[in-house]
């Protein structure tokens, strides 16, 4: 029998990923990858940080190189070679080399595209201006390190991960930075209320945030280009970075006759199979399952495009003895400076859009024993299925261990665990490391008692506007970070002083970190008033 | 109808839990504590990091005083109260003061034991010397504190959590410090490898360390108190330390004719009942069920005392409707200086005293991005069924992101998760703060390539002695940490040298890290050779 050949269109994260598993599943396969740029199996999660030198090493980024893939793996690397199409009835691509023209064609018994997506460039007047760049590949990089040498001032198209990524860079050279973001929020995949933290750490930062304003053109301003806001805002920078999302590289797949869903990723099944027999498609091209609102979604992340990669493989040499691919629950993380923001699964204003029912707590915690040095408060926002109790999303924002308590809950996701499994978690407690309740656990008290009425949630300050509010601070708590509207009686006095609260109308309870509020809460619900808490504690509800 | 009389014979971790959850349900409920001490809910896990001076303030291990839980919570508090009987049937109390020696009588409608668990000090010649302790409490901490202060060495007898982290502790006052360990290895709760980086850091700072070696007895020399090793040796030292372990402080309850366990804990149900009617048992005192090995097991831990006394409060106040406690699996860490060691679930050890058929992989993987500052290696060992694939334990060592791999795959135990589900786990990943394939992740690869056969893993150096072993490194990283016994053929070179090998013999693969040894063995393995990979690489089998 003929060694089978194996082709992949991208050696970056999927692709490089499926030829390594591919190499290990069979030795005598003829693997070939056909990458456009000079490089493959580049770090790309990193380039922010090479720009902005805390990682200095440009060689640190070359995970792999095609002389390493060819030696280590035995592969057949193509680099700056461009895939133009594909004959899936005669199971051929057509290559064309981009540095001579030549073109060619190669057989495959196999095909994985792995093209990844492209940074958005949307036809806007004076988008061709030389210092309006993307990031997406070394070359990227490199030509934005060379342009900011000689650059005081940037503007940071798009809030999402990478923008705020390269916006921290940016300050760290020095330089005066814009964020512009058409949301009125940056991370718009996270809650509003809950990058609140990080809009505040980049404000004391010097970075300048415009929110809810977008772009409707660009000019050049002898030399260096401006962005005509839709406010009517002219920001002019020494260089624009345009960060607002990715389009998948689908054109290829889509000349072919292959399957594309409604946002023009390629849809797959659980073994990344393609509509189209011997074609596989993994990473950012691609979509997955969607295991919590069911059907398909398309996820650009490292991690997802990885395991993919290597769940193709697996089918093509293993067929269905390989373990499908489960889908994405977009479990991701920023750093900005000293803060960390990250979610998992659903955030609340998916599930609203979607019509899904969900119950949502919001609690604040220490990243480890409070009192041992070091300890710094997480704000952990929990969202479940009132039907089945399973956990549906979280959301984590704080100056330490934020990872970790996504990790758990991303873990908890998978198996299906419900709040009372988050009650009984029984997580590393050490002094350095965690506490004998985790911020996690108390997320699942918090939602227990809710699902139990004893806990009766108000989300936002906002909602008890006009309402009768109970501030049970210590009056010095009270004067530094004071809530507007509410009557203060120290908790340790509740008990004596239930009398000055009206017991005709709702008492709305609140403190610092969102527990004496509970506490108070319960104290007046046993004494018959109807008394609603406060989630989060002024700690979350009143700027800071 | 009287409100309900809840006595609670322990005002730490577990009684002052319970407590506090008691009040929340009930405003009205009688809630009294009887604390031994002058102290309540201290943080006791804090305290060797007191007598270290890293917790500078000594007021920060006071959680609560008996002050603030009469004014926050509306408890009754006896401080230097010991409970010395219980009359189950009368449903009473006796009580005497250790202040003036007076007894009465208190009624209970339920009763909740948290004495917790007392320092071994077994009755060995010598052991009354006043310069030999032990650490329970604020009192001993002070005591120690105290002796310290003329001291120059410590014996610390004991290499268990408590044990360890008072080496650190000590050797960070400029103390001279010995560890003496009865069995062969620290943290006798790990497998005998995972903790060779303790014992070598621990080494490295000046920590002496005699491992296998018992106690005879105690001498005095001039004052200063010495220890007799079964050995021979004799151990001199300004303060010996004892932290051999702990008693459950069951005697008033066996007293009370309540049911124990084989080793002296109170045998409770999975609401915490006793086997006598109204009365409860929590915390270090208690045993719980055991959810890997069936039966139950006592666990002095402080996460699960906090949540049986929870548990307990619940089951008083709810009935039938509280949820069970569902046993602890004995998640927990250390860290001495630099380096961090946890467990959670099941040990190697373990199961095969249980004769319960477990697989095994032992994989490194970096803390974060390896190409991203500040990446540490991670030791992660993995524990499964090979029945029904699902996790049973891990244990991880190394310089950062331990406690988040330990809490993982906690989570994972807990919700039952397998193998394959491990694979598949999307954990967060920026650079800062993990990877694309997190170690979590590549443990699942391995033991899924264990279960598959394409993993022949070799859990140890030793099993490969006069074997033929395959080196896969550079020559430089051969040089620097040498296999004895080994070939050396550099893993690009594999292919083209496979005629250096014996076929006829099996190959045992190294190689630094575990991984280009796997990557090796397939390829012979793919070329019909026996190949089998050694485990953890030259970094986890040799000494470094």
């Amino acid at each position: 029998m003929q060694p089978k050949h194996l082709v992949i269109i991208g050696g970056v994260a999927g692709g490089a990923s499926a030829a390594a598993r591919a190499r290990r599943l069979s030795e005598s396969a003829h693997i070939t990858i056909i990458e456009r740029g000079p490089d493959v199996s580049f770090a790309n999660c990193g380039l922010p940080y090479h720009i902005g030198g805390e990682i200095e090493d440009r060689g640190e980024l070359a995970l792999q190189t095609p002389e390493s893939l060819r030696s280590l793996l035995n592969l057949e690397v193509l680099t700056s070679t461009e895939a133009i199409g594909v004959d899936p009835s005669g199971k051929k691509v057509r290559i064309r080399s981009l540095t001579d023209g030549e073109e060619g064609e190669i057989s495959y018994d196999d095909l994985i595209l792995s093209p990844g997506a492209s940074p958005l460039r949307p036809p806007l007047p004076g988008i061709a201006h030389p210092r309006i760049v993307t990031l997406r590949n070394l070359e990227d990089m490199d030509r934005i390190i060379d342009l900011l040498g000689t650059v005081e001032s940037v503007a940071v198209i798009g809030g999402g991960f990478i923008g705020l990524e390269m916006a921290e860079q940016l300050v760290e050279l020095g330089k005066k930075v814009t964020l512009v973001e058409l949301q009125s929020q940056v991370l718009p995949q996270l809650d509003a209320e809950m990058v609140l933290p990080l809009q505040r750490e980049m404000a004391s930062e010097g970075i300048e945030l415009i929110l809810g304003d977008g772009i409707e053109g660009f000019e050049d301003h002898d030399g260096k280009p401006a962005a005509k806001l839709k406010s009517g805002q002219v920001l002019q920078a020494g260089l624009i970075l345009l960060s607002i999302g990715v389009r998948p590289e689908s054109g290829l797949a889509k000349d072919a006759g292959i399957e594309l869903g409604p946002r023009g990723h390629i849809r797959v099944d659980g073994w990344q199979r393609t509509s189209v027999e011997h074609v596989y498609a993994v990473g950012d091209v691609c979509e997955s399952p969607d295991p919590i609102f069911g059907g398909h979604v398309g996820i650009a992340l490292g991690g997802p495009a990885n395991r993919q990669g290597r769940t193709a493989a697996d089918h093509i040499f293993l067929g269905e003895a390989a373990q499908p691919y489960p889908g994405s629950i977009g479990t991701s993380i920023v750093r900005v400076f000293g803060i960390a923001a990250g979610i998992t699964g659903a955030s609340e204003k998916r599930l609203k859009a979607a019509g899904v029912a969900y119950d949502s707590v919001t609690v604040n915690g220490a990243s480890h024993a409070s009192y041992f040095p070091g300890a710094e408060t997480i704000t952990l926002k929990l969202l479940w299925s009132p039907e089945d109790e399973r956990i549906l999303g979280a959301q984590a924002v704080g100056r330490d261990g934020v990872d970790k308590r996504l990790d758990v809950i991303a873990t908890a996701i998978r198996g299906k665990l419900t709040i009372d499994d988050l009650v009984h978690l029984e997580l590393s407690y050490a002094p350095p490391f965690g506490s004998a309740k985790d911020v996690v656990n108390t997320a699942g008290f918090a939602a227990t008692n809710v699902r139990e009425g004893r806990l009766v949630p108000v989300a936002s300050l906002a909602d008890a506007a006009g309402e009768q509010i109970l501030d049970v601070r210590p009056p010095a708590a009270v004067a530094k970070l004071p809530v507007p509207g509410a009557v203060n009686i120290p908790l340790p006095e509740l008990r004596a002083r239930l009398g000055e609260l009206d017991s005709s109308r709702p008492v709305f309870t609140i403190c610092q970190m969102g527990k004496t509020s509970y506490f108070a809460a319960r104290i007046l619900a046993n004494h018959g008033f109807d008394a609603r808490s406060i989630l989060g504690g002024a700690w979350h509800q009143a700027p800071r």
